[in-house]
């Protein structure tokens, strides 16, 4: 059934009787001209992200459900790398009247499993029909006791990842030689171009990207921020907001096997994957160097020079390659 | 030049000179990951609202300046209509890569300019290429101590709007007859289908709508809401959140000589424009019949029937006719 069948006031009532159920600090929420939100401690964080059809995803590589999942955790990882805890976001899907039923409410089972996994309530947005293509827009509301920016970051500091970079990035490659959406959500296994064992982690971790908590490292950063777009263009960004430099050691970034394994079948550099590919969603920040951090080292915060160490030991400029708008 | 050429960095660098500014309450704005604010007093009000070309908008009929405008306005009434004050907005926007320079800086004038007025600051947001269209989506946090819900209304109360209705749907008819934008905002003059004193009001209510502060109201309203989408439709929302009925007296609800004026000229029906007609921003809402209140009384409160009395006396039943998506 399509969408206009349905009608904007029934598919309403679904949401709010999906997402809805009253909830600690939430004095109206679904419903009203606004939320209305009972303060909690610390600051407040606001974030807000879109996704936009044939831009940021291709519907035939990509399931509703990841959809959803997707938008719920690309405003999550706003709310980590500030070092703070989502509560409360707010929806905003554009879509043709020709939408099947069926994509809304599978878009809307992806958004409910991430808003439970960070413990996130729906409390309000906008639905709207669009002339062509999808348009989602999320808007999350956090609280911190101890924000953490862009502009900490000083010289002599160390420079961490979470995690192993170019994963999601590889991901995307494989999707798109595979050519259809994997829903992997549902237990889907393929078997080409290479082993699934080898190829699950990598489209996951494209597909249905976990935000990263600060948790351990929220303590001792100076300086955080989510690499969203590439490593290599948001620590330009970390930098140019802490007027600092960084000297970045290529071979220290970690790498997983299967993103190894992978990169060599498809002809990719990985190195290249790590630094510039986008979507990995790990925490990339600073700390004093005499802090004991859990979190793998990749370089330095210096005066101003940026420069990464290759894998061959050569010096070269640290530019700020990754992902930019209207290529 | 197109918006290409510029790029993001630039484009954002841009925003952020423009609109950066330092501001009480903010600790962090545009360039982090997350705006970072203050708490202030009272709960906090979140709303969000998308406008879509071809859907909300068409851009032969706008000016850039006035979609920015009305990106502002709309969010700021949802604000208003639940007894805030707004304070901090997220802009969201995508539009195609041959857009030029011109009219994405036209449109942040007109946000700034209504940015200006209601006394809010842009602390955020995410610029994005779209495949075709904009579509830009303003989130609006805001304050109150004392919320005002749809939800308040009780059998007795008096229903009063805060202004005439229609004028913005008659403005809109006579737009879509004029079939070119009309920059009001520069002083533009039409003598075209009619007088240009009769056409101003009515064009200037829909193209720069001005969200109404519920300041001498908010102390007694039990209930309140925006007439955004018609005031039937928005009367009938306030109903099913009470859970009560209504009694509305059509020949009682305000119109503007104007209105009255330029309907009778293009053959509209003044009273189907005030009740079914979208996008006054006036506010409706209720309160105890021995309060004074400074408004338009249009009806009561009723344990549960709905119903109209027409201009002729006869009663009919109140439905909710006014805008719905995916028609």
């Amino acid at each position: 059934m399509k969408i206009a069948e349905i009608g904007e006031v029934s598919l309403l009532r679904g949401i709010r009787e999906k997402f809805g159920a009253p909830s600690r600090g939430i004095i109206a929420g679904i419903g009203d001209d606004c939320a209305v939100l009972r303060p909690s401690y610390g600051n407040l964080l606001l974030t807000t992200d879109m996704m936009v059809e044939g831009v940021h995803f291709d519907r035939r590589l990509i399931t509703p459900y990841q959809l959803g999942f997707k938008i719920v955790s690309v405003n999550v990882s706003d709310i980590y790398a500030t070092g703070g805890r989502p509560r409360f976001l707010l929806l905003d899907v554009a879509m043709g009247s020709d939408m099947d039923k069926r994509f809304l409410e599978d878009f809307l089972d992806g958004v409910g499993d991430a808003m439970a996994r960070y413990g996130v309530k729906l409390v309000g947005g906008d639905l709207s029909a669009s002339r062509r293509g999808i348009v989602t827009a999320g808007t999350l509301l956090g609280y911190s006791k101890r924000p953490i920016l862009r502009s900490g970051a000083r010289p002599g500091d160390r420079i961490y990842v979470s995690g192993n970079l170019g994963d999601s990035a590889c991901g995307l490659h494989l999707l798109k030689s595979i050519k259809r959406p994997v829903p992997v959500e549902s237990g889907a296994r393929i078997d080409r171009p290479m082993k699934w064992r080898t190829m699950k982690p990598l489209l996951a971790r494209h597909l249905l990207p976990e935000a990263r908590n600060p948790g351990p490292f929220s303590r001792h950063a100076t300086a955080m921020i989510d690499v969203s777009d590439g490593l290599f263009i948001d620590l330009s960004r970390l930098c140019d907001e802490s007027r600092v430099g960084a000297l970045v050691c290529l071979k220290e970034i970690p790498l997983s096997p299967e993103m190894r394994k992978a990169a060599s079948a498809l002809g990719l550099e990985p190195y290249g994957l790590a630094s510039s590919g986008g979507e990995d969603y790990e925490l990339l920040f600073t700390a004093r160097p005499e802090k004991k951090i859990n979190a793998c080292c990749i370089g330095e915060i210096t005066e101003s020079e940026r420069i990464v160490i290759d894998i061959d030991g050569t010096e070269k400029p640290l530019t700020p390659e990754g992902y930019e708008h209207w290529h």
